[in-house]
């Protein structure tokens, strides 16, 4: 077994705990029944399971590769892309104007989970193509969607997202690529742009750059960024393929995982300029780059998920299989040994790795479901109270669950022992993939600044606290239930609670006048945030599931070892900059 | 910059925060000035910076090698392996009998830091010859010791542990090796043995293997285990090598790191048998392995202290050039941007890499000078209390230390952001090798169930009773001193404290009758009370230097962010088997 889409799990996270059913009996997204939820997820779960997942055990031998400027991506890798394609894939939550189904984004977002389960060196060339649709829809020109739309949401061309420049990070001011505008209304585009993912592949016949760029006459910093669409291959009128666009790939980083995904450096305009097109407002750029981010953020998460998934998968196989010593109290005769998983510790390990990547997937569901609600809901509060939840948890959504994906994955390595050191186990290649995904789209320290300073504000904190009190609510039914597992789930919650909410307080009272002390505990408080999240959803569950021993038990595990001693993260989260900031200045000498 | 030896923070850790300078003003040791450790130290640190460090930066492009079944290791180990024995580092430690200079043992940890803080790869050789050497100091006969020991303690030959077989990990009763009684005195060896560590190498002229093996008529299980010294070169009566030894490597591990360390299956016995000899009595191989083994850990937990600095100079280097952003309150002109060092989020990363390293020491350097007062104590009582605390300590200095190596090295890649992933940058390598770290010698979850099973109940709870009035003596200090720092040092360690008080005493309850109640929780266990023991030693540092900020400062970063959080941890580990064990098994279906 390579990998299984845990299509119950998902699909009961996603219907009943994040909530999508209450959408569709609310009359948004009436085709998306839960039959149908199901069905979907099964038979992209095929195509995960046969075609994907083996592929991904060929990465690092047989990474992409770069040759004259093209590259090759890993074995087997662009017949796949063309199955999924061809399955429609691609086009689940796109538009119906341009060949999509109109299905929730949170079912997309699931599927991202599978396909990444799957690989996540696959699954990213999707969700790039994913951010490149969302922008383009919200501020593309009615030609531009009707010329780059239809091919972007089928999959059969790819998109990618251009920031980063070899001078500038996450640091978005110090970009310099130009743009030039031309008489026929385009522009010409010329610069470097690194970590471009799947920014040159053999898997699609033509590769959509948004690139970000500065006219002659931009002011400085993030006020003068406009964003660009810069076609590999031009398109004709009639929406064939024209001449090949002076964009080149110039190198491919030698990367610790992810080896089936090219990253590269792109190069615009080193034969006079490549041919670009404005996408929304000149200096507005960065407003459009947000739609795609945001959108990726969460996806990203949703890889934090897979990851997690596929490790515990792996790991669970192994433990079952693996024989060393006896359980306590074993029956067995002398000198024979039990499976791994009947110890202890190691049953620990499995279910730790299971309740993370269950407790990600709760919160990056029920974010995917807050989008939904933003898009189609019936009133514009619906909408804004959608849009005010999505924002909330995005960061959340994108941290907690990559830094739980790189938890799970070496939780997993640790399972195997000393074989799980080995490369040919498998274990260590979702270790080494996993460590990109708290780095990339905005690192995780980026994230927990934009909670801190961006999103508790929202709605003058009155946006955090409906999350709180929803939390609340999970606590005091749990209680109801007068079970005893979901006694002790809801004294743990309600400890974790507690304190997200002692630091929460902390931080709207300072974030005006002491932004320095909230910055150096933002970090902890996302930690803090998504842990009770995390512990949320699964009482939920568990409450959903009423009587089922699985949920109740996973509730119960997450909230005694993750949400209960989350509330130790308060002193963290609330001690200020005093002994971080000047006067540690002595000690970080090198 | 690639490595500095930190030796003013070492030699304040082992001199005053560990107690050496306590041993040598009650007698023993006298040689053992501050001056001679702070000399020895920097003699070191040169070696390290110079010739070792450098090397390290090669090990991926360049790994050891098998060919022939002779191995060659990465350019300049070989050499640098002659500098470090014609520096006489190997025999710091080592009985004068032997051309040892008669130091502590806590110095030679010390130096291990150093070591294994330039290179993972090179600094695990000395280890391993470290465990030979105890273990033939203890067990050998006269004319063992005679025959081997000068030449492990200098150096020129080299010492390797071969317990893991194909079939068995860390389970021993299941080992099948074979040892047959000749008529010489010796035994004939054959079995396979693997991921035994610079089993074959090109750096020392020979290779003295200890071999757990089985006589033909051993009992069944561990007790059928006997020790064997297996020489890849037979040593002749005067001293001089003779015939090549029936022991020969057929292969090496494709590991995820430290790939300037072979990782060796060996043969024993392919062409009729390996020559061995026996250590100890027959069927005690398992006492004389524990031996090694307790050495051996620690100075695994060494390695963790080793590579969570190298992963923070590496760290706090680049955070100090990159410039991305600009801080709070930041009165540059516009456009520039500050060091990423200056953003609070980054510099929380760099304090916590620091933090986990210094407490790491703490813990590691204090069970040092526990073995070292078991083995020179002035009084029987002396040398008990010794090896007490020496055992209490050893499987969290050994667990803590590589779970916070590998916490550190994780960060360190943070810290770099995208540039973290991309191999050049040497961040992804840390993360790498330090993964093998809480697996080899003993997982550490096993260290976890030696400490609640074994350790706990040393001297019926009085041991472990004592150490934690130790820790709450550090509180009662932290507190009298009326320091601001310290006061909240003192209530967050002392929060810390309770919750490890608490769960002992959970734990001592239950050992007998609930003894899986007891293993569902020794892993968090160990982590709370590794947590709380590293903010005991960075609190003594604190107290020890007064008046200086940058102790303060860490032990107070420490406390806010680890050991007052670690109290969290309290309800996993006395969580018990319910939530765990039979009922979870719904849950762990592949």
């Amino acid at each position: 077994m390579s990998y299984r889409a845990p299509v119950k799990d998902m699909a009961f996270m996603l219907n009943d705990v994040a909530g999508l059913q209450s959408l569709v009996s609310s009359g948004l997204y009436e085709e998306a029944t839960p039959d149908l939820i199901e069905a979907v997820l099964e038979e992209a779960g095929k195509l995960a399971e046969n075609v994907i997942a083996p592929l991904n055990d060929g990465v690092d031998a047989n990474p992409a590769k770069l040759k004259d400027k093209e590259v090759t991506t890993s074995p087997g890798f662009a017949d796949a892309y063309r199955q999924w394609v061809e399955g429609g894939w691609g086009a689940i939550a796109g538009s119906g104007d341009y060949g999509g189904q109109g299905l929730p984004m949170a079912l997309a977002a699931a599927l991202q989970e599978i396909w990444n389960g799957a690989s996540l060196s696959f699954g990213l060339c999707p969700i790039l193509s994913q951010g490149a649709v969302e922008a383009l829809s919200a501020h593309g020109t009615d030609e531009q969607r009707e010329k780059y739309l239809t091919k972007l949401i089928s999959g059969e061309w790819t998109g990618t997202m251009n920031l980063t420049e070899p001078q500038a990070g996450s640091d978005l001011n110090a970009l310099k690529t130009k743009a030039v505008p031309q008489e026929d209304g385009s522009y010409l585009i010329t610069g470097t742009k690194i970590y471009i993912t799947y920014g040159e592949h053999d898997m699609a016949e033509n590769i959509i750059h948004l690139v970000l760029a500065r006219l002659p006459d931009a002011p400085a910093g993030t006020k003068g960024i406009s964003l660009f669409l810069v076609p590999k291959y031009l398109v004709n009128e009639d929406g064939s393929l024209g001449e090949r666009n002076d964009v080149e790939c110039i190198g491919l980083e030698e990367k610790l995982g992810i080896h089936g995904s090219p990253t590269c450096v792109m190069a615009y305009g080193e034969k006079g300029g490549a041919k670009g097109y404005l996408i929304g407002q000149e200096n507005r750029g960065l407003n459009c780059m947000f739609t795609m981010m945001n959108n990726a953020r969460l996806l990203v998460g949703i890889q934090g998920v897979a990851v997690a998934e596929r490790a515990y998968q792996h790991a669970l196989a192994y433990a079952k299989d693996r024989k060393q010593g006896r359980k306590v109290g074993s029956q067995l005769a002398p000198g024979e040994m039990d499976p791994i998983i009947d110890h202890a510790d190691v049953r620990r390990m499995l279910m730790s790795m299971k309740s993370l990547a269950a407790a990600a997937r709760g919160i990056c569901y029920a974010n995917a479901v807050a989008i939904d609600r933003s898009h189609k809901g019936k009133s514009e509060e619906e909408k804004a109270a959608g849009k005010a939840r999505a924002d909330l948890l995005t960061p959340i959504a994108k941290a907690w669950s990559t830094d739980a994906g790189v938890e799970a994955a070496s939780i997993g390595v640790q399972v195997h022992g000393g074989m799980g050191f080995i490369e040919e186990t498998g274990a260590a290649r979702f270790y080494r993939d996993a460590r990109i995904l708290p780095i990339y789209e905005g690192t995780n320290g980026i994230q927990a600044i934009d909670l801190v300073t961006r999103k508790l504000p929202l709605g003058n904190g009155e946006v955090v606290k409906a999350y709180l009190d929803e939390i609340a609510e999970s606590v005091e039914k749990a209680r109801a239930s007068n079970d005893p597992d979901l006694g002790i789930v809801a004294d743990r919650l309600e400890e974790g609670l507690s304190g997200l909410e002692e630091a929460t307080d902390w931080m709207l009272a300072r974030l005006k006048d002491a932004p320095n002390d909230c910055l150096a505990g933002a970090s902890p408080y996302l930690k803090l945030f998504g842990t009770v999240a995390g512990g949320h959803y699964l009482t939920r569950a568990a409450l959903l599931a009423s009587g089922e021993e699985g949920p109740k038990v996973l509730a119960r595990f997450f909230a005694e070892n993750f949400a209960g001693p989350a509330k130790g993260l308060v002193s963290a989260a609330i001690a200020g900059e005093s002994a971080l900031m000047d006067r540690a200045d002595s000690l970080l000498e090198a």
